[in-house]
């Protein structure tokens, strides 16, 4: 069940909310639903002060100011990825939730460069809803930089992180996000990837199924883009999104996310 | 309609699309209007190539990365304000229109320095679209900067700016964003600001009517969600929007481009 969150059907539920929460019927009483307003689609009313982390690697970091003016929670903190556009949605259509977005991706880290940060990047947020996107580092370095790590490796590391959390936070929502790597992208040796990579793929999501955890296919999100769509558009060097892959990816999100928290 | 190629996008389109007909909800030609979903909402084709500038303050800017590998051309290079919220969906839901977005607000511009770069940062982009969004400056340095412009400075600066950019660009499409402030902001003394910056407002308002730009009414934006939200949530200083307050943001200017490209 919680691998299965995107789905045609899911998607057409949503539909039927949505046309219903615009007729007013399931309006949940924060916002005035206008014909033609951009707050009309609503997600579920959400747990106030809900906290939510996004923990991973440059695609999470994507540029986020640390410090300074723009750092501020509600802004730049955010980064220019799929983070500030999941977040602006949360926001944006729960105004009156409260909800706390934290991102603390950096740029290069692997699982255990997580490890390493995590009592200050983790625990002491406490959040209540942890989305983590780690794995592509964990074998480009492999290629890159003289990386020794495994995916057992990647697996035993992910685990421990996971096991080490949940004691300290038990009731924690989990969001495990694939991995993912764009075919054709500029930085991207493909006999050098293929099939290796897909071993991490899959150990990602035994391991979100093993932990219960909701998964979000980014691996799909980025395949069925392409079919109609350039590698240059979605994903230039393949590994880090473009906009436009970022808005995919956020939608993505937030169509798991809203499952999850039914 | 123009959009039915295979795309992901389209495909959930369809599905929205069937699945509202079927209900009898809404027929097929009224569907952009009512469907807020912004993964399948998509916009009508768009011109092949089609370059967009975004030009302003603080609230265009958003702290853009201006140089190194965060500013590129689709990432960090847009801030994390509106624009990115905006050129993610015009992007994530156009992936085959190759549009190219610029975004060259700086923080704290009034008119007259938007004039004294304008060669550089729009002239030589050339835009087909220019969306600008500015005036919250002129008037507030002259309660913060000594300042001495009046509205009638105001009014003329733009009024020149324009000229001279349709003198070059005759077919440009103008998008005029209203400059708006959120009374219980923690920089806004309200004695201060009204009515004297409504005059501001009424200026831009005129100019767009004059100019047949079109108008992206953003004080309604906010006015109509803060009856239902606070100040804190959507605009904390009363000037520079979260990024729930980008998200309705981006949603209004979207919605008013996809009218003005039909």
């Amino acid at each position: 069940m919680k691998n299965e969150k995107s789905t045609p059907a899911n998607r057409r539920n949503f539909i039927k909310k949505a046309s219903l929460a615009s007729a007013g019927v399931i309006g949940l009483g924060q916002i005035q639903a206008h014909n033609n307003s951009p707050v009309t689609k609503q997600l579920q009313e959400l747990p106030n002060g809900l906290k939510i982390l996004f923990q991973g690697d440059s695609i999470t970091d994507a540029g986020r100011h640390r410090d300074g003016y723009y750092a501020n929670h509600t802004w730049g903190g955010m980064g220019t990825g799929y983070v500030v556009q999941t977040v602006g949605a949360l926001l944006g259509r729960n105004p009156n939730s409260n909800i706390k977005c934290y991102n603390r991706g950096i740029s290069g880290n692997k699982v255990h460069q997580l490890a390493a940060r995590w009592e200050e990047d983790c625990m002491q947020i406490r959040p209540d809803v942890l989305s983590l996107l780690i794995g592509v580092n964990d074998f480009w370095h492999t290629l890159t930089h003289s990386y020794k790590g495994t995916v057992k490796t990647y697996a035993d590391d992910l685990r421990n992180l996971l096991d080490r959390t949940l004691k300290e936070v038990p009731d924690l929502k989990l969001v495990m996000c694939q991995p993912f790597v764009v075919k054709g992208g500029s930085a991207i040796e493909e006999e050098d990837w293929f099939p290796a990579f897909m071993a991490y793929q899959d150990a990602a999501q035994k391991i979100a199924s093993d932990y219960k955890a909701s998964w979000v296919p980014f691996q799909k999100t980025f395949d069925d883009a392409l079919k109609t769509s350039t590698v240059e558009s979605l994903c230039p060097d393949g590994v880090h999104p473009s906009l436009g892959g970022s808005y995919l990816m956020a939608q993505e999100w937030l169509d798991v996310f809203e499952e999850m928290m039914k």
